[in-house]
């Protein structure tokens, strides 16, 4: 017995011990799992967020965010800060640390007292006809106080006759989507919503119509209380002339009684009627000849408080290394589309990682930032504050910006808009994920049939948008020069020519409208969210950043020949030689390659880490040698020399081309010839200085 | 025999082996000796550089390069080039690698066909007196073709009648420098050089009169020869009127023979007369009443190549982590002071870097970049377009810049201009080099004998003196946001009142000026070379950064105090409020205090070398947040928050200062009184990212 004894004590020790061993390993939370510096992207975790990322999480997450209107600084609005906080600091499935940041900015909302109307009047000024002053209640949630009524936001207040006032020029704008653009030229009720995906009669495009972005009061600075403000009579950018959108239902009445010549073929549209330049009323229309309109717009603008939420998942070995990941929260009305579509993705994207840093399995090698912008609607004022506010940490410490906003247009396929550099780390999450639709295709290969280009380096690959000034992601590339992406599932562009989706910015973009016509299934929303979790991923983790430089002399040449082509001429004429930016793009071509090879060395060794740092330094940091903030002094937070906006078509080099474009006849000595001339050195010295940053950091 | 000689071949193979190791340590070059990520100074290697720096071999680099007149661009200036070329790239003693840089930038030169001229005519032409049109050929040395005449640089060419001008306003400017400013008084041949170190009387100041920096025709850009360039009618900054320098000889005749009522005391001199104000001449002078003085200046304006010269020594841990050390090459005529005292220990230093390295005992942690200016003397022009070329590579990685131009002024004190946070590498590297005046003190010990102040942290402190733009940091700081600093030895203020060394920018300013009269023995000549070596080493080598970043807080609270006591209750009337910038002052210093704790923290473990580059990463670039480059639009290149130009003698937040002093007693609701406000949220928002930047790295 005792010799059983004891090897039944030796033999329970050991299995004891082995138990204690699984179980700290697996059960025992572990919030800092021990990461060596050289691990990379584990592709075993990178499985388990794609396996987890579940579709009805995003549509009850859509139901709840979109409940109730939340428009920017609402009280449904502040609650959904709440909503994130708490979700963020969930102790099974939040993150690190979330905290809201409240900025005090400049919105425009129109009266409760006195509602902004359009009319028309006869001549004793008895009202023949009015527009709609809301949209109709279709569904029983486009009613209430809650949904604010159309109006064009930061037009000032003011009520303009229109006939009258035409005869000394413009007085005021009606706005208006048409069937032909919005709707596929579709227009009954019986065809619209809530019967189909399109825009009822009574459906009102709401929207900002500021010039510029962030807080109008405080240019370059963050909207802190204490921040110095403009004078209103020094804010630049808002429309001189009162301004109301309507519906096409009420439009068609307008405009289907106009006089006057036939209006060009282009601005005809599908009302039913021919469109007509006025003015005044057709004698046999339904109104009387000397009737007029009358438009009064009694917006006002308001001090606000809106809150930017951050929450971050700390950086297990580059802690000081950012992956940003941001979607604005606040809508016009419901906003189930427009922006809960994407902050549903983001949310579920949050609790997987979340759960996971919880559990103790995960922590990312870099730090990883979520972000919920405030105040977008108005003009991307949350995040451009946001930038204002970190300027300089950021810019020192972010990989990438990736922003999610709409996530899903229509489930035909992916779309995305992006830097270069972006490009390699999209497509290689994009070939790795089921593609919603019918078939087994991967995203990458279904996004290839909607949208592709052919590359000198790659043959067929799917065609990457330049970002704009459509959603935050603006003031991270313009003003910060970050490398960032902005991506959704989109359109089948056989199937519909709608300009967007139809309820766009209307009170009819609900949580059904979404369930019902835009993703049934939510499964276009699970495919988002799996792009966007594994570029989050793999450029967390990631040991060396899958930022591919070398994509941007794909971009640098194909603008070189833009240039050739379109501006060589022309510049000749003028003695101005494209040389110097052959030779700059040469350069930058040769340097991203040397680095190319140089990275491959380094992966086929045992690279320490601190020479990866450096490598990545390079990579993260060239995106921001494009930067110049004296390059277009006229263009507020506009610094990137590459990505300014363009007035032309051609895809070239935004400040040459439009310094050539101002130039155009004017004499060979002029000054606007001499900018010319300056543009095109700040270009050339932006890529000599880009190619600086990319050669071997130790050359001179 | 067998065993003995087995046992001679065994002890053999021994020694031979030790012998071996010891000839592998010791006597092969080793180009990159085997340095660990976490190796921090190595105080033998400091040791050895402080005792190798040599005096003797200080005097004949100052012999070689005041050996001719090497004004910027002339042939002498190339062949200087050559000699840094050869001199780094000595196989022995050189760098890693070295290469001039060249440019073509705007100079300004006097006519060598018509002298510019300063004459006394009389009434009928006839000329009565004329002034100087060079130096007195003294020591042989002031003569020859290469001896560029007195003239004001940039100054426009024009013939004003000074005397009849005058009636309508300043036609002219003639400039001198007064024995009572610049030789103790005195005057006389036999009390000055080559007698003393006191200016003689046909000694005349050159200098440039651009008031800006940099080339005049490409601001912000590189003077690249394919560079846009401005038109000659755009440029400013250029003098409007003919000016010339003469000596105090011949202001002398002019001055004291002039009419008019006595001028004020503070512009009385040494002249040995009282300075009237004109107009005209006193009728019991030296000249008839109706006389007038004729100024003739021919100076033209010249397109011409100037270069830098780059040599690097590629650091073997963090080669992208640069230490920049330079000083400008171009003189006015030997520029024996200024500048080759400065390059005469900037070559001692790399030499016995560059030996070191050669013989493969060290190499730095990070790079070491040494620079050679060119045509400083006309506007900083060579360091400027420099910064402009590499602008973005510069500001991800350059740890600090050390200036050292005129290394010796006298050979009383060191006397250092920096930025706070190389306060703490200069004391300690001061502390351990014996000042070269008699007794036994260390070069801090006697610094703070001459200059001192008392800090609330430290007690009794040598005092740093602020960056203007006097030499070639000034682009560093005040364009680049780097951490820069200016050293050399200089006067004992109870023995002279001398503005500057009284030869500066003269004929006079020669070796032997040097040799007799400014550092017999160049033991001040060693220790600024002891000096520039031991922070040089200290910020290349140390494992942590040696910037004490806590050093702003001093500065940022006595910028406060200085706000608060001058312009609190001017700003209290108009109800603008500094409590914003009080908390901003307290969340820098709490963030910079906890950095340091953190920083004290990780020295005492053992810090994996990534912990330690992001340490060294939020030193290094919290000089950059001060940078705010659409703070002073009208004011070039400064973008420094802290550091641009103040109107004012209080030393606080210049642009707030300068705001408040235009602002004045115009109304409460002005554009000055906002622009006020504008500049309090500036550097507010400044300070807060700049602590932003200190805080833990994952803090939201």
């Amino acid at each position: 017995m005792q010799w059983v004894k004891g090897l039944g004590l030796g033999l329970g020790a050991a299995a004891l011990l082995a138990l204690g061993i699984i179980l700290g390993h697996f059960a025992i939370p572990q919030n800092s799992p021990s990461i060596s510096a050289t691990q990379d992207l584990d592709l075993e975790i990178l499985e388990t967020v794609m396996g987890q990322l579940d579709a009805s999480r995003i549509r009850e997450n859509l139901r709840e965010l979109s409940r109730e209107p939340h428009l920017a600084s609402s009280s449904r609005d502040e609650a959904l800060v709440q909503l994130l906080l708490q979700r963020w600091t969930d102790p099974a499935s939040g993150l690190d640390s979330a905290e809201a940041f409240e900025y005090e900015v400049l919105l425009s909302f129109p009266s409760q007292e006195q509602p902004n109307s359009v009319d028309v009047v006869g001549s004793a000024g008895d009202v023949l006809y009015s527009c709609r002053r809301s949209e109709e209640n279709l569904t029983g949630e486009q009613g209430g106080p809650d949904v604010v009524p159309p109006y064009a936001a930061y037009a000032p207040p003011g009520t303009p006759q229109a006939v009258n006032a035409a005869k000394y020029g413009v007085a005021g704008v009606l706005v208006y989507t048409d069937p032909g653009d919005i709707n596929d030229g579709l227009s009954l009720p019986n065809e619209t919503f809530p019967n189909s995906w399109y825009l009822p009669p009574s459906g009102v495009e709401r929207g900002s119509y500021y010039e510029y972005f962030g807080d109008p009061l405080t240019p370059y600075l963050p909207a802190n209380p204490s921040s110095f403000r403009l004078d209103l009579t020094n804010v630049s950018g808002f429309p001189p002339i009162p301004t109301q959108p309507i519906g096409f239902q009420d439009a068609k009445v307008l405009l289907c009684n106009l006089n006057g010549s036939l209006a060009p073929a282009a601005w005809q549209g599908a009302l039913g009627c021919d469109y007509r330049l006025g003015p005044g009323f057709h004698p046999e229309g339904d109104f009387p000849e000397d009737s007029q309109v009358n438009v009064s717009v009694h917006n006002h603008l308001q001090l606000r408080n809106s809150s930017n939420v951050l929450g971050i998942i700390r950086g297990a070995v580059e802690p000081d290394r950012y992956v940003l990941y941001g979607n604005h929260r606040d809508s016009w009305v419901h906003g189930a589309v427009d922006p809960s579509s994407g902050t549903a993705v983001l949310l579920e994207l949050s609790r997987i990682l979340g759960t996971l840093l919880k559990k103790g399995t995960w922590r990312p090698r870099r730090s990883i930032m979520f972000a919920s912008w405030g105040a977008e609607e108005f003009g991307l004022i949350g995040s451009t504050e946001f930038t204002e506010e970190f300027f300089s940490k950021l810019q020192e410490r972010t990989v990438a910006y990736l922003n999610v906003d709409i996530s899903v247009f229509a489930n035909a396929t992916l779309r995305v808009q992006g830097t270069p550099p972006v490009q390699s780390v999209i497509f290689s999450a994009a070939k790795e994920i089921r593609s919603p639709g019918p078939g087994d295709l991967s995203i990458y290969d279904n996004w290839i049939r909607y949208f592709n280009r052919s590359s000198p380096v790659y043959g067929l690959v799917p065609s990457l948008g330049s970002l704009g000034a459509g959603s935050d992601y603006a003031p991270f590339i313009h003003f910060l020069g970050i490398s960032s992406m902005d991506i959704a599932y989109t359109y089948d562009r056989s199937k519909t020519s709608a300009r967007i989706y139809p309820t766009y910015h209307t009170a009819f973009d609900t949580f059904d409208y979404v369930d019902k016509f835009v993703d049934p299934g939510f499964s276009s929303h699970q495919a988002v969210a799996r792009t966007a979790g594994s570029v989050i991923l793999r450029l967390s983790d990631s040991l060396f950043l899958p930022l591919n430089v070398s994509d941007y002399s794909d971009t640098l040449r194909s603008f070189l020949q833009a240039a050739q082509q379109d501006l060589g001429a022309l510049l000749e004429q003028h003695s101005i030689s494209l040389e110097p930016l052959v030779t700059a793009v040469e350069k930058f071509e040769a340097a991203a390659a040397a680095l190319g090879r140089y990275m491959s060395t380094l992966q086929k060794g045992s690279p320490d880490p601190l020479q990866v740092r450096m490598l990545n330094d390079q990579l993260m940091l060239l995106e921001r040698t494009f930067l110049n903030p004296r390059a277009f002094p006229e263009e507020r937070y506009y610094s990137h020399v590459l990505w300014a906006p363009r007035t032309g078509s051609t895809a070239t080099f935004p400040g040459l081309a439009n310094a050539c474009s101002r130039a155009g006849d004017t004499s060979p000595g002029s000054e606007a010839w001499a900018e010319v001339q300056r543009q095109l050195s700040i270009v050339v010295v932006a890529l000599e200085g880009a190619a600086a940053t990319l050669r071997p950091v130790a050359d001179l």
